[in-house]
């Protein structure tokens, strides 16, 4: 399969781009080639600097003259800065040369210019972006974590089955279960919105068409402590939620440090232990999961985080590679068929 | 000061309400009774037990025959159960005998309880909790945290002053800073509602009369690196962002406990800096700022976490006992009449 990679993408690109590409090439034999989509010369250098030879037939530079940045309003940016390696990138997928697109750049620009350049598929009204966080017993994801900040709830359903086919497709999951994040776990909490969704999705649960359990209302600490594929919320809480759990890892590690910093006897006792330190890190870190798929569009789209490094790069080729080689889009058309919804 | 402490709330009751009232008293000599709301045989048992003397004048029963769970639907049953110890603890606080309330129970009854026996602040429409996260400068303030799911901008307004009142005058803080919760820093980000609300505060800061620094949108990783005392937002957000950091806090804990047990080796390491431990147990920990103020109603009800230990509970009372000595629903009062709002 093939890549088409925003190489310019991310707080620290096109560096950890290039690295990411890299380690990917050299861990998955199924990709066959990567699209470095950028500033020609910058990759140039960068690939040069990185060792990354351009003579390799499974690497190649798409040029691409402009780049969005982080900050930049992303569905006008999008509109106005054509050649940006956003949009080349996605036109690769669009043109059917690539099969997945990745990138860790401006999430709103590359949800704009999937949805406008791929297409929505049949039955979807807007895509949804399904965040993994680690728990338990394997990966939750948060769907919605930010594409559509105002969903309704209708939009939650098709996500609950976009979101239980990814994990059934890419993920091995025989019964995907499905919960709505709420602020209780009773059926009757919640805003008006939510239980909107909650009957919609109770109807169709009941229905006996779901190729999902719904579990019902869940809330933070479901995340990571029950056995749950897929919380559904609408864009801005999921946004809101993904980053306050990254932000209390992130603040949680600071803190341990500098106790752990605090007294030569503690350095001396973190030193010994130091393993554990290191494994805690893989498992609570954003980057052992790296990308995150932007369901309901036809073609592979995977954001990754802004801040990513060059494994979390890898890691979203590598999500990119899963969601395309696992069939979960024309999964996701089937069923869709199935239930008719609309 | 007086304290009606609803003696039977939470997950661990009545224990842990003993515990906590125990340690308040020996703690805090500003404290002239603790009334312990709850079954007076339950209550005297446990007393008993924890070798908490009833001939201490600071302590005096009030026997309330009725409790509200857990999981009851709060507004509704504070209507029926009216001899419970919430409502029985609120009537001690209506009455003027008692100074502060505190609960660890079940806060949709006591919300409910404090609106109905207290009533609101005049120029207040809806009480909101404020929760306090532990950061890099002292404690910022998640406000709602839950008691107003569908809040209106308006709301938000008003949660502004209240909780900066809050800062400046129970915690000290000069020019308290109010950031609204988004998902996204830059001022256009957000939803109708976030919209809105930015749009009301930016007109209330800009006319001079706020009393507090508003400082746009903040988002998750704000919560823990940046200088705000206040974080904004309608209480489903709220409360499932505060659920979300909390369980995030606790997987972390969990998995560093897993990793660090996982060897002898790392196990001794963790014996050595075992010190480091506990003081992030300390600082993460929910414990230490035990109770959340309802600000708004006529009175001061402090909100405690379900699953309060007993130092919560403690740490609970002396929130209640803060708020009141530093007057901050006074200084609420004259604010909202300075500044007429409606």
């Amino acid at each position: 399969m093939k890549v088409a990679l925003d190489a310019m993408g991310g707080d620290h690109a096109p560096a950890v781009n290039i690295g990411g590409a890299k380690e990917a090439l050299q861990l998955y034999p199924a990709i066959e080639k990567i699209f470095l989509v950028g500033d020609q010369a910058a990759l140039e250098a960068e690939c040069a600097k990185q060792g990354l030879s351009l003579s390799d037939p499974r690497v190649q530079i798409v040029h691409a003259p402009e780049t969005i940045g982080m900050a930049e309003p992303g569905a006008k940016t999008v509109r106005r800065k054509k050649q940006s390696s956003i949009n080349v990138a996605m036109d690769l997928v669009k043109a059917g040369e690539a099969h997945a697109f990745v990138s860790a750049g401006n999430t709103g620009a590359a949800v704009a210019s999937a949805t406008i350049k791929l297409r929505l598929i049949e039955g979807v009204d807007r895509a949804g972006i399904a965040s993994g966080l680690p728990n338990e017993f394997g990966v939750c994801h948060l769907l919605d974590a930010g594409a559509n900040p105002e969903a309704k709830p209708e939009h939650l359903l098709v996500y609950a089955i976009m979101g239980s086919a990814f994990a059934q497709y890419a993920l091995g999951v025989k019964q995907p279960k499905v919960g709505l994040m709420s602020n209780g776990e009773e059926d009757e909490k919640g805003t008006t919105f939510t239980k909107e969704t909650f009957a919609l999705l109770k109807q169709f649960a009941d229905s006996g068409k779901a190729p999902f359990e719904f579990v019902g209302n869940v809330e933070g600490h479901d995340l990571f402590e029950t056995q749950l594929d897929v919380v559904l919320c609408d864009g801005f809480t999921g946004n809101v939620v993904l980053k306050s759990c990254e932000a209390t890892a992130k603040a949680m590690f600071k803190w341990l440090k500098a106790e752990l910093t605090a007294s030569p006897i503690r350095m001396l006792g973190a030193k010994i232990s130091k393993g554990a330190f290191m494994a805690l890190k893989e498992r609570a870190s954003a980057e052992s999961y790296g990308g995150s798929p932007l369901l309901g569009v036809n073609g592979v789209v995977i954001i990754a985080h802004g801040g990513s490094t060059a494994v979390a790069v890898r890691n979203a080729i590598r999500v990119g590679m899963e969601t395309y080689e696992h069939k979960v889009n024309p999964h996701i058309q089937e069923t869709l068929a199935k239930v008719a919804l609309t």
